[in-house]
């Protein structure tokens, strides 16, 4: 069916430009660069505490993309290079898409979307959650499915956080609920809606390949997080000195929930060190829990509770919990990501909400006005504050709930609109070696790894 | 021919002796640190401004080996790790070589060249002009080769850069002409002179080489260009506030070409998805289209607009305009320069040139002081200006077409020198792995995939 | 015997329990962050000037995991994946347990350890030697001997330091002699008291393996390398001025050593350019001679002649050096750390001295406070401190020769513990793929060469 293969091709293509040139539109429109708050001729007394600042500001515009890209490599080394170019196409689109959005909300000045570095930090956060939804879905929905999975996602995901952060004055510097949660809850109900049964037998298929490629990118990902992400969680605290903090616990998480992998993952798998994909997602899972919490633990040993404990539980939930979602629930979730963000976006949530009830003016000093500004101002008592950020779980869950069956309803609605099996026509596309003539080899075996996933 | 080799390596050995005690020579005699401006007896009322100004400064030097390896990376995705060590060889000579030749242009004080942060930066654009030129050949010299065009070409780059930018005044702070252009178009003048025709069949055949190992280096290289790029194409801009908007126009014009390498691939290639590999030629071409126009450009969907067009222009040149150059004009091009520096290059020199038209003290504000200082002190008028960005293109061509031509037929002199067949001899000794006793594996098969390549 | 592996599995699990809930224990007890210097209420003068510095001392916590990736991604390019789990392991139990013992010698306040970005930059430096000593005994020592020797090592390592740089007042900087010395001779001689001569034949094999996996590595391990180790071994230099020239030191020693890799390894070798991971142990050696000697160097050629020398030595010290270490000394020196890490802490170490003893306030104008305090203050002679930079090195030897003998003798008792060959038995267990059905394709072949050296 050349010919099918040749119209799906085009339906990327022409929607690529579709979306591109509608894109170009809406910032040709609405979107101008912020300018600058205090440009050298007013000589404004702020002006050298402003460029202390600016600093700061600049390293999270270069931050912007190496959130979204550690998920990359984070999903690369459960999915192969196959699917890495999809990734790169929604993480190029969401980005877009989401500093129209969310300039909407948080930066529209007379009647424009005010684009800068904060901007691109905010429209960033929000293509990790899109990311991580495509982590549960990614090798089994086609190109354009994932694109209008990004389209639909990024409005909820606005929403969600405006909701969460501004209305409702919610804590969540790291984004336990609004990236991690919100993300990984939204992923697995679409991918719920889109369950096929007879790909089910694949999957199980794909658990035994441990091919080299995998480990080679597991282990760039890995160091890629141990890296990057401490500083990226804190790069929405209010104040400089909030960072220092939020990056020293997201550390000690991470480094706790290492080692916790290596207590469960051999005794589990029969191994007598874990692969690297596990340590990964051990990784990931010490960062995501202490999405809200990084900035309220006032004491390194919190952190490393907290970061041991869920490296205990996200090898569990690898071995017990992915085969009961699947078979039980029918939710199938290529790259584990409940395990790895939405059960410890959900702990994260909890432990935020205790340390809420524990903050006092004592053990926050001056750091609670930066921490909790209302609170600290008397307009909000502690245990309002700590109901409120518990109340944001199940709003979260409900609300990614709901967006994942609508998003998923959409998706299904245009499958039988290409052709029955339209697309595991698609997806075959992805494999990178043509079928025809290839050895018998190495090469070949770890082809079909990735090809029996895509 | 065992002696051969012998003396190939013999002769490499000896080169990079003679060039590495010159180069130790010349810094002994010439090179001294740049001494500090503020001391900190003289507790000058600057300390706090210059330290602040310090840190982006510091940054600078930092990303002085970025941009590089950056080039490097993009690089290996199509030449294989067989000739990276080369590459590696030449980016560090030609560091070292270029402090010199620009100190002598531009940090030369009492007799002696002032090496600071400052001129490692300016060291590495130079080298990143040779690195795109060696990508034009890379494959079809030797390691002897490849130095002597390091040798040749930087201080022809730091001539041509100080005509444009010191004696002219023109703008081109992310380097579209000096860096991009020259060093493309210089390096296919040389692959002009050593056109070989029974080498155009191999290169037809590596075209089909699809390997696993050139998908990984590519995935690395478009992650390591998206983070880093950015940040690196402001680093010259001459203040901190112009920083931000070279750097957010980099970035809107890198994700447009990244979506627009969707719409075309697919179609040429019937290919669902691009390759890795295009989608990083759709990166690269983005940043270099945004070198002159980054800093000049006031909204972001002008940024968006560039990128889009340049991601569309990119996949056509390949598919169409690379046989051309091979068939036609018998340029062969390993690394598609032309498609990814040249042409990217001259649009954004173009495009830069339209900016400086339209630049009005209303659209820029107290920035026209920073893009065009001239012109804001009155001695140039913007039109003036714009003729001037406008005749350095052809200037740079011709430059660059001349340099060329001449390092070519340099290094066209030395290959009798050696044997008639003496190339293909020093070439084969890339391989890594020995020819006697290797299984026809699929290790096999991806080296062959390098070495019909080298 | 699968109850036996279980049971090492077992150990390991045990072992990492223990370990961790230990620390989290210690943590809980004794450490606390370390509190803001300059809260906001106060509004103290040196406000904006300790902002100023705070960035630096972030970037810090944020190059604090760099120096161990970096160091581990050069481990893996000479030891493959397959032991990249454990370096991750020790990575993180060294960097906890470095914390607390570190944090009694230098951050003990009021009976708590105070946590801070400080800190954790001392913490790495002594889980970068820990890890530069695994890659002496990498492959030959189960992970739970592994756990061992990070747990002894960093006790001493952290002593070693105390006792030369605060109690002796020694400048080192760049820890050419705490941390390249002590931990190169420390691992080898850990692999001395666990020489077995039946391992020995392996070895040589595995020499001969040259698979592509190596060649990734390699080539990531220098790029990281060259982008990141030039900040990080002036992270810890006084001033912020300082560092400019420490950086600027490091890059150049870097380039030179690489360049210099191009004269002895084609010689030595019989190919025609070097392979990468020569090229990465050219790199290593290269800042490893800058670590004590970068900030006192004041012309750029000082640096470029110490990196053309060690990047001499080095290739021969491999060819030469590491076969009479094994036959005549029985010392196995896996990942070659004498070549790249000993012998240039040795000569960095020397040339220290040599600096120290030119030290003059003429050549080093106010940066003589900087480097040397206590020659500036008048309170030691400028011989005086080179006599106690040279007696350092003879120290270094002892007392790693000593803590060396102590672990590999703690590691020794171990093993018949378990069994009379239990250690292959752990080691096989690193295999990534199950022996069973596995084809014998590259893969395989691959494969075998990383077992063989596991």
């Amino acid at each position: 069916m050349p010919e099918h293969t040749a119209a799906s091709r085009l339906r990327l293509s022409g929607l690529c430009f579709l979306l591109q040139t509608l894109i170009i539109l809406l910032f040709a429109v609405l979107a101008r660069y912020s300018p600058d708050p205090c440009p050298p001729q007013l000589n404004c007394s702020l002006r050298n505490q402003d460029l202390a600042f600016q600093q700061p500001r600049f390293q999270d515009a270069h931050a912007q993309v190496l959130l979204s890209f550690g998920l990359l490599l984070a999903l690369l080394s459960r999915s192969g290079p196959g699917s890495v170019a999809i990734s790169i196409l929604i993480t190029a689109f969401a980005i877009q898409w989401a500093l129209l959005l969310q300039g909407f909300f948080y930066f529209f000045l007379n009647g424009k979307i005010s684009v800068g570095a904060q901007s691109m930090v905010s429209a960033d956060f929000c293509t990790a959650a899109v990311l991580i939804s495509s982590g549960a879905v990614l090798g089994r929905v086609s190109p354009v499915q994932m694109l209008l999975l990004a389209l639909l996602e990024v409005p909820l995901c606005t929403l969600h956080e405006f909701i969460l952060l501004s209305l409702m004055g919610v804590r969540d510097s790291g984004r336990s609920l609004t990236v991690h949660t919100f993300g990984a809850y939204f992923g697995l109900m679409v991918s719920r809606v889109l369950y096929q049964p007879h790909k089910d037998r694949r999957k199980r298929e794909e658990q035994r390949d441990k091919g080299h490629q995998t480990d080679v990118f597991a282990v760039f990902g890995t160091i890629y997080l141990w890296i990057f992400w401490p500083s990226f969680s804190s790069s929405t605290t209010a104040h400089h000195d909030g960072d220092n903090w939020a990056v020293l616990n997201t550390y000690f998480s991470l480094v706790a929930s290492t080692v916790a992998t290596f207590i469960f993952s051999p005794l589990l798998y029969e191994e007598s060190t874990p692969r690297m994909v596990q340590i990964q997602d051990a990784t990931l899972a010490g960062t995501a829990v202490m999405g809200m919490a990084g900035e309220m633990l006032v004491t390194p040993f919190g952190a490393l509770i907290a970061g041991f404990l869920v490296g205990l539980i996200c090898p569990l939930g690898f071995r017990f919990f992915t085969p009961v979602l699947r078979s039980r629930l029918k939710i199938q979730d290529t790259c584990g990501v409940h395990n790895t963000h939405g059960l410890p976006g959900v702990l994260g949530a909890l432990l935020g909400t205790l340390l809420t009830l524990l903050a006092t003016a004592d053990t926050y000093g001056y750091r609670l006005e930066l921490v909790f500004p209302l609170v600290a101002q008397g307009s909000r008592t502690v245990p309002e504050q700590a109901l409120l950020q518990l109340g944001t779980l199940p709003l979260t869950l409900l609300l990614a709930a709901l967006g994942g069956c609508l998003t998923g309803a959409v998706l299904k609605i245009r499958v039988p609109r290409c052709s029955p099996d339209g697309q595991c026509k698609e997806n075959a596309a992805f494999r990178e070696v043509p079928e025809e003539g290839s050895e018998p080899s190495a090469n070949g075996k770890e082809e079909l790894g990735i090809s029996t996933l895509v």
